[in-house]
Formats: C-alpha cells, structure tokens, sequence
C-alpha cells in the first residue's frame, strides 16, 4: 500500500468498483409513489455484503464464532430506482480494522454507469455468544483482502 | 365440546373473536397503487399468532425444543388497508391437532366491524434441531386451549 | 383447448412451468430459524406475476386503465429456502376468466427439480379509478394467452 | 431563537423527546440472529415522520402537490431491539430549511430510557409531477413548527 493509494478519491461511478453484486428487485419494494422506498436500498447493502462474505470466504460466516453485526449505516439518495430493475451494489472497502470493517458501497440502475445512491455500511464483529467485539475471523478477512487489492490500498488503516 | 359447537360458522366479524391483536401499520406497507401490499397482510397473520402465543403461553416459543413451522397460508381480500391505519388482527381456532394447528385470522381496519381479509394459517410443530414433527409442546397447547375455550370448541378436532 | 387438456394435471416439477422467473434472496428474508420467512414467499409471487406481465406484455401495466388487484392467494410450503439461494419461480395458468386470472406458481430452489412452494395467485382487474371490475386489458391478455398456450390449455375456463 | 438555543445538544434520551410515536415490532422484523434487521430500523424512522406529518397536519401529505422525497438517510445502532417489543421512537428537528427538512430520530425500547437507535433522516420537498425542489408546503411547515416549538428552536437554520 502507498501513499498515493491513500488519497485517491472513493469510487463512485460503477467503472470503480471492483466487485458488483446483482440483485433483482421486487414488486412490492415499490411505495406509493412508484419508486423504490429509501429503506430498501439498505436491504440491497446487506444483501450484497453479506452475499459477497459467504461467497468470497467459501464459508457460512453466519456460523462462524464471531459474526458481523451492524453498527451504522447511511446513505445518499441520487437517483431512483423502480421494479422491474435490476440493481448492482458495487463493493468497496473504506476501512479495514482489527475488529471492524467500513464498507463504502455504489447502487447501480441496470446498466447506468453513475450510482443512484452511495451508502456506508460498518460491520464490527463480535463473539456470537457473549456479542463483545473480538477480531474479524481470519476466513472473513481473507475475503475483505481480496476486495482490498481491487482498489490499491483505498481507505485502508494503517 | 358438544356436536352443536362443530356446526357453528366460523368467526367472521369482529365481535366474533375473543382474541385482537394490534398491529401498527408503517409508510413502506403501501405499494404503488397507495394501499397495504398484499404479501403485507400475512405479515400481519405470522406476527399475530407468534405474538399471542409469546404472551398467553408466558414463554419465548423460539426457545422451545419445539418450534411451529408454517406449513399452509391463505388470504381473502376483501377491504383495503392503507398506512397509517391500526390492524386488528382477530384469532380464532380452526382445527387442533396433535402436531398441528389451524388458525383462522380476521384483519380489522380501524374500529370497522367487517374484515379486511380473512386468512388462514397452519403450524406444524417439529422437534427445532431434527425439523420432524412432534406434539404441540405443553405451553403451547395451554395458549391455545384458552384461544380454544373462546369459541365453544368451534372447529376442534375430535 | 381439448378435452384432454383440461384433465391435465396442474404442473408441479421445474420442468412443467414453461415460464420460469428468477429472484435473487435477500439476507433479510431469513427470520430468525434460519430460513426464508413465509411471509416472504408471496413476495416472490407477487414480483413473478408482475414481471412477467411488464415483460410479456411489452408495457408497464401499472399505468393501464384497469389494474390488477390481489382477491386471494395461497401458498403450501413443501420445502426451506434460505439466503444466499437463488429462486425460481414457474408460472402457470390455473384459470383465464373474463375479469379475473388465477395463476399456479412453483417455486425452486437453486437448482432444484421439485419445488420449495406451491401457490396460488388470484387477480381481479379492476378500473384504476373507480376500482370496480372491468374485462382483463387486452395487453394483459395477450401476455396470458402466450402463457396458456405454454400449458396446451390447462386449467383455461370454457 | 435565541443563540442559545443554537448550542442546545441535540436530543438523545427518551425525555429529550418532545414527540413519541408507538411502532409495533413484527414477527419478521427478526432477522436470523434473533433482533430486529438493521434494515428495519429506516422503515421505524420512514413512519414515525410520515405518520407524524399526517397526524399533525390534518391532512394526506401524499396528496399534496408537493412531497417529501427521502435524500438522505443515516442510523447508529446502539442497542438491540427484538419482536415483540413496542418501539416508540422520538422526533425531533436538526435543521428546518426552505424545502429541506432534516430529523433526529430516536429508537427506544418499550419502557427504555436509553436510545437502542440515533438516526438522521432528510426530507427534499419536490414537486410532485415535476420532481424539482420546492418550498415546504404550509400544512407540513406548520406541523414541523409545532415540533420546533417543543425543541425551543434546537437546530433550526438561521
């Protein structure tokens, strides 16, 4: 990791992600005024998080001793999204802690290339009996890594 | 239970059963045509039937070696409902069995006496680690014998 | 349609839906027994019927002066499905009326030759405005038609 | 508004409060570690505010001519929630602009003092037909002013 890496902008455009997860929308995610709802989009980013960590580390992460739970998440509505789309989260990592992970992550129209929105999404892990926080399982960092490499070093910690 | 109580209607209007249960509508409910989706509406059953049964069994039934899975659902639509009414889901007894149980479900908008929509909804009871059928644990079946009694043995099985 | 049509048995393997749609799970749709929630089914049926209306048909029936509105639906559930699966939902016509289409949906797991569900799916059209019935649009119409002919005419009304 | 009322903290205990509104849990808002989806949180947040505005307004403010569309949206997930608690969750203004209008939203546990949720949610007023930024309309702007009102001017732009 350089220097450089560490101030190069955050991706945002769909070009700039590395990993796009696809997910197919529903009817009924539609609200009344013919769009998306704001509260789904945040099930499109767990989705694709958690999708991308059970096929990138080969393992059920759900059962694994330490799990990921959900400290905060936001996100940036730009542009909207409508059923029948299709919609593709790009991944990215913005921090990569001992016990935690930030994701930065892109929601793609179907086949636009700028994001309808830009999200946020922190997993800190924690023992799944006593839920205190203990270091992120060597099979779920592995996988963190390997989407690390996409983008050079971006926003990782020291 | 007396063959006079087999041949009574099933409940159907609000003041025809013993048991309501409130539940808040949310924005999100809505689809585009501006009333509560229709997947909707078995979230209000599936939340009805686990929510009396926590509390008239005085007992978190997900902790229980055994745990209802739904086998069968089914809805009439008759009325809408749109956010931000209160549902009033009524519940009554359609078949008790060994291992299993029938719930007949009425939804009630607001203080309107005639149903929304009126479901069906049948649990199976399987042991929770091997998911074969067992009896209805004890706790369970006290719940219910109490739902039961509210209905003079309307639709219990011989 | 022949006689021998309408004595056909309702299609119930993968290989006897003609139209199959694909949806991808979300995280969420697991509750907290690890699977799928029942609820969640429906919402697969939902978005199977309206996508394919959208695609078939060749325009977005939401905005057609007579809409499809949900009069009953039902669901077995035979089988678990569970996040990350992949669904696919077959589509059947169980009855074509003048008003009113009831389709027959399978739903399967990943892979899977026998389905996870099978439900029923009731649509009455009604005029967006006045919400009375009215005569399926022919647009709808034509899209359903193609899908009987898929079945060689089962289930189709005289 | 007084400059002092400018460095108030905003509101984080249920008492700092000024409006409350009852949410129920659902069945299905348990995701498979056994608490409320973080997802869930948003669709608390997304009715709390629209069901205020309707409620204090006296009016549908779906159908004015100018909506609230969601711009922004962020959650810190403090404490767990779980079915079937009752949520209530707080209201309160961080900023009341032209067309904008930004909340602070807090998520407590049936009788709990202590947040389980802080959240943010932005609401950009638009035209209905044309979607292009607009002032807030009066009805709205005069419930967000009682809300205000109760905060003694916390957060309120210049």
């Amino acid at each position: 990791m350089t220097t450089a890496a560490a101030t190069r902008p955050p991706p945002t455009r769909r070009d700039e992600f590395s990993v796009l997860r696809t997910i197919t929308t529903r009817w009924m995610d539609n609200d009344q005024y013919g769009h998306v709802n704001n509260v789904v989009y945040y099930s499109y980013f767990d989705t694709a998080v958690n999708g991308y960590l059970i096929e990138a580390s080969g393992c059920d992460v759900r059962q694994l001793p330490a799990i990921g739970i959900v400290a905060e998440t936001s996100c940036k509505f730009i542009g909207e999204l409508t059923f029948p789309d299709t919609v593709y989260a790009g991944l990215a990592l913005e921090r990569l802690g001992n016990s935690s992970v930030i994701y930065r992550i892109g929601l793609f129209r179907n086949q636009e290339v700028e994001p309808a929105a830009i999200g946020r999404f922190v997993h800190v892990y924690v023992d799944s009996a006593t839920r205190r926080p203990v270091p992120i399982p060597p099979q779920v960092r592995a996988a963190l890594q390997t989407l690390d490499e996409g983008y050079a070093g971006f926003g990782a910690l020291p």
